[in-house]
């Protein structure tokens, strides 16, 4: 049968999901727990690798096993033989032709940037920082620019491995309270570095070294080398994976509603 | 001359704010930093200690040098020295009668709780847990019998220092969003462990195990050992130190809106 997980984590302490020969990855973390519970080694398929660093609000993988168990056993047996600061949130049991990554309709990002003159002490790790004012409502105006499909070329890591640079943008929004930024973005799939690659040059818009229709023209100009630099991944969350309904997955986690500005 | 600092801390890393032979305390880390920019030693005086494991939002300290500097020198002068995780918000000369202890009016703190099934992995030691649904209401309507002038007996620590057990407690507020419960305490001051053992009760409340008027009756019986056990550090919060205008010193920290629910 097959199983679906949702899986929180904070990135800092690891080296980004996708498993690793030294076992640093979180996937790593992750199957040496279901192991130790199912007393087999399982493998995951996930829906959203993250980069070293980067987090995940919701992270979905599914596995094949032979072992009954209750859902909520999964969740309880993986969790007692996981580091505290991965969790899995639920388990589901999913139709055979259920695939973590190939029946996500869309992923979301959200990226949260402190816009203050002293960097992040007690958040340090949890978001990014940039010390000049931000104008966010221009920010947004630029964000609107991606909204659909384009070729985010000038977005993209040069060893990024997907086959096309096509990628149909449904969301994205650029929010701030107090001295919080957040930029959310939602998308049928992300090139390697493309958010941190967008929130790099949506910083040189919002404090003005760069006019709001520049993200229009890099969109065109389809060259990475005019783009701003990759921001670092500190405040980078994999919010989401969205299915269709038929697969009666939860909805979006609402555990942290700090992360949510409104 | 006298400066005050503005300081915030994720006190999971450091054996709490005082000062301890081996050098393991936020007080300690701030004071050699201090040491290194000033090139003197700087011994500081702090508004509220906070124990092993409890945050800071805006801790306040106060200390006295002839050291003639710019204000925002001392801000990057210390950051600089600092591991990454305690910053320095900012520096104030202020008058010789300051006193970052006896001028404070009241303190605040924020305690965060998740009440969810699965304990916290991204949040981890960033916020309390309780598992079972909790009545947020039922907590705040029993939280308000500590309003006003107490003896906090049966809220106070074995080891606690203090003169007298009298406080006068100016807020108290149990709110929640989705599955974060928060309690809010301000007050004159607080007793050693007082915060935590508050919430160890208000859960016994929160979870029907307890009806609300037993903080009431746990304030008149002022036996400890009749109260709920400590609650952990994890989700704890020096969120404000309250001072008169006078001052001038900062208001309340608005850099992390999350830690708002409202």
């Amino acid at each position: 049968m097959r199983i679906a997980l949702g899986i929180e984590y904070y990135g800092g302490s690891y080296c980004g999901w996708q498993t690793q020969p030294s076992g640093c990855a979180i996937q790593d973390h992750v199957e040496r727990a279901l192991e130790k519970f199912a007393t087999t080694r399982i493998s995951t398929v996930t829906a959203g690798r993250t980069d070293t660093g980067v987090h995940a609000l919701t992270q979905v993988v599914h596995f094949d096993t032979g072992l009954e168990r209750e859902e909520a056993s999964w969740v309880r047996g993986t969790n007692a033989n996981l580091d505290p600061d991965i969790r899995v949130l639920w388990a589901k049991r999913v139709a055979d032709d259920f695939h973590a990554r190939f029946s996500a309709r869309s992923r979301t990002y959200d990226y949260l940037l402190l816009n203050d003159g002293v960097d992040a002490g007690l958040w340090k790790g949890r978001v990014g920082w940039f010390h000049a004012p931000l104008d966010a409502g221009a920010m947004h105006e630029a964000a609107r620019a991606i909204l659909g499909e384009h070729d985010f070329t000038a977005f993209r890591a040069s060893e990024c491995q997907a086959a096309s640079p096509l990628r149909i943008v449904t969301r994205a929004d650029v929010t701030s309270k107090d001295k919080i930024v957040r930029l959310r973005f939602t998308a049928n799939g992300f090139l390697h570095h493309m958010v941190r690659n967008l929130v790099g040059s949506l910083v040189y818009i919002g404090s003005g070294r760069k006019p709001p229709n520049w993200i229009a023209e890099l969109l065109l100009a389809r060259d990475r080398s005019m783009a701003a630099p990759t921001f670092a991944p500190d405040g980078l969350y994999l919010a989401a994976i969205e299915y269709d309904r038929q697969w009666g997955l939860p909805e979006f986690s609402e555990r942290y509603p700090f992360m949510n500005l409104q």
